[in-house]
């Protein structure tokens, strides 16, 4: 059997995320669908990570296991042609039998896209998170520094999944203002359940003044979750890359 | 009667364009009727200009008279109260009773958006118009410059509106890339039927080496219509400014 490597672009705004659930439609299942319809297997596409019900993606990575002899770099194509217009196949290609998506991860970058305006987004409205409220530019970027490094990030996570350890290490964070659009970076070896919305929540709090930038150390060794800010909407949310 | 300003923003996917039409449904309809329920008064919006089916615009410029007492600045809220998401009063503000969207404009300003990659997007994707082949940027730019000036376009006008002259004046004319986005902004004091995606669709025949940077001079001089490129689709344009 070939293993094939499919890197993923979608937009997550009429999906119940990447993972398989039982009465709603996930992205996990589409792709599965369009492959079975290409090759005639019951396929079962390992994934990168679960994403949350409407974020969306610009380089997913998934792999799955085929007998098919359909050249690796024509699934793209082909498994596009069956696909609705909100998922794309970037790139399909072989990759070594013990390649898996999400264990073979060594990490991953996601953006954050918030407009600060006093109107609502008519453009672009199913990927950016509308915040009205003044944001202290400045005092968010101080912020994001304190993530950078390796902490036990039980503070920024909700429950949900079970993992053995909330140590993450975080080797982007950064805010950049450009008009009237905050976009927030964050790469690092993994993330927690919810952890970039929490992180944005609680930038959005440094922005609007309830949160001083060095209180981010704080809450980081507090391990405690309440004090971290809101969940930040998933909409704003988009994978950006995963590292292997 | 005082004489309100609206400033809109619009998502064009859904709509037949700006101007109100039988069995189709327009923007200004949509806006129209948003007032009517606010005012009680039947409205008659004047917009800046047409705009085609799918185009999209970040600073759409109307006016309306009205004989009620909402205070001008308040237009906006109560106006978005009663508008679905794609489209959104951005300011509301009083004008002189002489003020025209359409007469008093002196110009506009235009950005057409090309994801120039081999795979379609699935986001943004009713913001870009995706093609697949090489383009050649460095040429497409040259031979954006032709059209900065006072020029005849009647080989860029495509037949469905009357207008007295085809002499236009480009004040701007330039392609950037970012990534895998080429961006096309053009502004000048006013543009013919389908204008600006003629242009587009001719900077694409540059871009693929079908015509010359210097041939636009001839397309221009010729002024038939039959030498400028297709109409290139109307989803990637979007306008950014009106001039007063």
């Amino acid at each position: 059997m070939r293993n094939i490597k499919l890197t993923i672009e979608y937009d997550g705004t009429h999906y119940a995320g990447w993972q398989r659930q039982k009465n709603v439609l996930a992205i996990q299942q589409v792709i599965e669908e369009a492959i079975e319809k290409i090759t005639s297997e019951k396929v079962d596409i390992i994934g990168s990570s679960r994403t949350d019900t409407g974020v969306h993606a610009k380089a997913y990575a998934a792999n799955f296991h085929t007998n098919s002899n359909i050249p690796a770099e024509r699934f793209r194509e082909a498994i596009n042609s069956k696909l609705p217009k909100d998922i794309v196949i970037l790139y399909s290609e072989q990759v070594d039998e013990g390649f898996h998506a999400r264990y073979s991860s060594t990490g991953k970058k996601y953006c954050y896209s918030i407009l600060n305006r006093l109107q609502p987004p008519a453009i672009n409205r199913n990927y950016v998170y509308h915040h009205k409220g003044n944001l202290d530019i400045e005092k968010m970027q101080q912020a994001s520094k304190y993530f950078i490094g390796t902490h036990d990030f039980a503070a920024f996570k909700n429950t949900g999944s079970s993992v053995k350890t909330s140590v993450r290490t975080i080797t982007q964070s950064e805010v950049v203002k450009c008009g009237d659009i905050v976009k927030y970076y964050v790469a690092g070896d993994g993330f927690l359940y919810n952890m970039v919305r929490i992180m944005v929540g609680t930038l959005l709090e440094v922005g609007n003044g309830k949160v001083k930038p060095e209180d981010i150390a704080k809450i980081l060794s507090s391990k405690d979750r309440g004090n971290a800010g809101k969940s930040a909407p998933a909409l704003g949310l988009c994978l950006e890359e995963v590292y292997y």
